[in-house]
């Protein structure tokens, strides 16, 4: 397992964060905590980066809460590091140089629900399932599925997506404005209300992926979607993954407004099986979910299967009942934490790429053999509609020479996702786990521009340091 | 008419624009222009702006041409302006300051399609018909349309949208990639063809609708949509304005996917019935598409008659042949041009701004009623699925007083849209025109953030300057 590491300082720094930490338990009182174990848990990391705790944890009640918190640890240059649920994947609530981590727990209220608009306004800290939950009534609901039941501030700040957004879009296509307190600690709200505008820069969208580093996110219209009238899912077996792709690329290409796509490949699904109690034929399968009226669900899962008998798809077992939907797709959602069932005892490593749609056959079949070559256990799961797939790697933390040869297979991973003009991450972040690769992905003027956006906005370098960009 | 204003600078910069211009002369021989027409062309305003010329119109091949252009500009620091087809609407082409306006014209090639992957790399000259026309073969198309025939890479730069938002988003939406040269001279590429990607701040977004003020686009990678298989539209009139825009949110809110839903008030009618030699009832109207299967086609356009009825809209007509909805939407995309029939030899300005839908009744109602006690002429025409409509002034410039009355008439405007929680522009952008407006729009913290952004990208304030923010 990951080891546990504290940031190193200067008896000078030291002192600072001390200072820090005193005013900060004037103010907060038992809402600041300094246990080894709470701050060890606030910088969770599901990857083999060290766990590096923050100094303190802080649980804000209000923007004017974080508002005092940043300007203290502004004025004293310690570290503020924003955290959700602790579900991101890249390091991203890691302390690498200590500091406060602000945890959202306690600010998870839903302020304002404009059905007629389709949006709603909240705090960070509420999850995607509790938002959902009190949507459900006025028949909306927000579409953004990272499977985990993460904050809907961690989502917007790590750009996350998910298993839907193949029809509903991204983070970025779902959140409408945000309100953030900057380095300095004033408050920046980013737009209105209105769906669209071209009123200066896209303050929204920087903000969304930035993964805390430029400003801290403390409320968030986000834009809501319909309850769809009529909802279907389905899972189809094909011969090889190649057919799954080809299956799916067809159903884009067909304007197929398909709500959900996803691809197992034959040892994930092994995997669900052992972990779910199921008797799933072990073989590549395509995991299909459609929205609509009655007449338009069933339209597109005939032409849907259509498509996929054109591909060698075996025989379709359809749920239209909410709770088959429902134990299909936990099946589906579980893929990661069933992986263990392959493994008992292993460590997970969960990382993802994307690539054009046109090159994920091959993407996945060379990744299925370089893990075959590379003798590890690694089953795959993809968002196929968006060309973004995920492998979750079983690790022997304890055997050197595996830890090295799965290190090394995720150097190859993202080479051949940048060499097939993908990304080395289509929804996990960068944290700190993939800042080695930005350079090869988007050249060094696009990291220069990076780190003068990053300058400009927190010229103390006190948000989420040492995340996304270094300042040095 | 607008006047024409020369940039007022020291005699030490008007050396620099001479040297220059004659390094540029040397480099681009005929592609380089200094006739007094051919820079007032370039820029072109269709507000009351005044006109205010570049010294110079460069027309480049490459990127390399227009790096070139941009390093010889920086070290004289003489502004740089990109020019598409000049159909911006709030004065973003001016050159305050002067400067060399970057005539895109010729970089109008289609570099690569990916039909599989829905995607297409192109230069910036490039026109949405041209583009479309490209493409028809292949089965996908460019669906953003804003009604001018405008350049793609003009239409990123002010993140334009128009009729089909309300189903494809904008343009912000519909940017996968940009290949942007800096302010510096050096080539940046924001991202790669993945559909997402969660790899760093998302600098595609920052620079669609930057005006020009952060990069200049020559290179973009659009996102394509497959042709729809069944497109059917239809014109439905109705009681009032009111009832449109209740007829249209039900709409939304049912989710059926509309691809268009257009207002038109029966001042706009009218004037299509002057221009367009149309008998259309001259009462309030929406225009409406849908894209689908046949069968989906069908039920969505019985769902929305349905609403209609509802509502109390009139006898629906349908047009479901080509040619047929074709006309109807010539129509529609003519109305500006249209408007000009309610007063021949009046000035034009348009103007937008966008609503959250649920206010969108009340803002178009009370924006009719400061019309009429305004003594103006201006009939509206709105996307309203996205809450976003278009004043169409019709302004004898020769009356002082009419002139004023106008421009108090859109402060009123802008001032009703921002108390409804709405934005100052929806789509034209901010140019000249609505620079005032950001500060009531986005508040201090906001502007001040995008003024360290621009400074961040463009410390030399040399890429259309005088736009969106002014750094003074």
């Amino acid at each position: 397992m990951a080891g546990v590491e504290t940031a190193e300082r200067s008896s000078g720094d030291r002192k600072a964060v001390e200072a820090v930490i005193a005013k900060l338990a004037q103010m907060f009182g038992n809402r600041l905590v300094t246990s080894r174990a709470v701050r060890e848990q606030h910088a969770n990391t599901l990857t083999w980066i060290d766990n590096q705790p923050p100094d303190a944890v802080v649980f804000p009640q209000s923007t004017e809460d974080v508002q005092k918190a940043v300007r203290l640890c502004a004025a004293a240059r310690v570290p503020v590091i924003a955290f959700g649920t602790g579900t991101s994947l890249e390091g991203q609530v890691n302390a690498p140089r200590g500091g406060v981590s602000l945890d959202f727990r306690d600010m998870n209220r839903i302020l304002a629900v404009h059905a007629e608009d389709l949006d709603c306004v909240i705090e960070p800290g509420i999850t995607r399932k509790q938002l959902n939950e009190h949507l459900h009534d006025q028949g909306v609901f927000f579409p953004i599925d990272p499977g985990a039941d993460a904050s809907l501030g961690g989502m917007a700040a790590t750009r996350c997506s998910g298993t839907n957004a193949v029809r509903y879009g991204t983070m970025k296509d779902n959140v409408l404005a945000l309100k953030v307190v900057l380095a300095n600690g004033e408050v920046m709200t980013t737009a209105r209300r209105a769906k669209k505008s071209s009123a200066g820069y896209d303050l929204t969208r920087l903000l969304v992926g930035s993964e805390g580093t430029l400003g801290i996110i403390t409320e968030l219209t986000l834009r809501l979607s319909g309850i769809p009238e009529a909802i279907s899912g389905g899972m189809c077996p094909f011969p090889s993954v190649e057919a799954c792709c080809r299956a799916t690329i067809l159903t884009i290409q067909s304007g197929i407004p398909v709500a959900r796509i996803e691809l197992l490949d034959a040892l994930q699904v092994r995997a669900v099986n052992l972990y779910s109690k199921l008797a799933l034929p072990e073989t590549p399968m395509l995991f299909v979910e459609f929205h609509g009226t009655v007449a338009g669900v069933a339209e597109q899962s005939e032409r849907f299967a259509e498509i996929a008998r054109e591909f060698g798809g075996g025989s379709f077992e359809w749920a239209t009942r909410p709770e088959d939907r429902t134990r299909l797709w936990e099946a589906r959602h579980h893929a990661a934490l069933s992986s263990k069932a392959l493994r008992p005892g292993a460590h997970i490593v969960a990382t993802d790429v994307c690539v054009p749609i046109s090159r994920l056959a091959e993407c996945v079949v060379e990744t299925q053999r370089d893990i075959t070559e590379s003798r590890l256990l690694a089953p795959i799961v993809g968002h196929v509609g968006d060309g973004n797939f995920h492998l979750t790697l079983l690790v022997d933390m304890a055997d050197a020479d595996e830890v090295a040869r799965a290190k090394n297979l995720l150097e190859r991973l993202v080479e051949r996702a940048l060499a097939m003009d993908g990304t080395c991450t289509g929804e996990h972040g960068v944290g700190q786990g993939k800042m080695k690769y930005l350079e090869a992905e988007h050249g060094e003027p696009a990291l220069a521009a990076m780190r003068a956006v990053k300058r400009a906005l927190d010229p103390l370098d006190i948000l989420n340091p040492g995340k996304i960009v270094a300042l040095g």
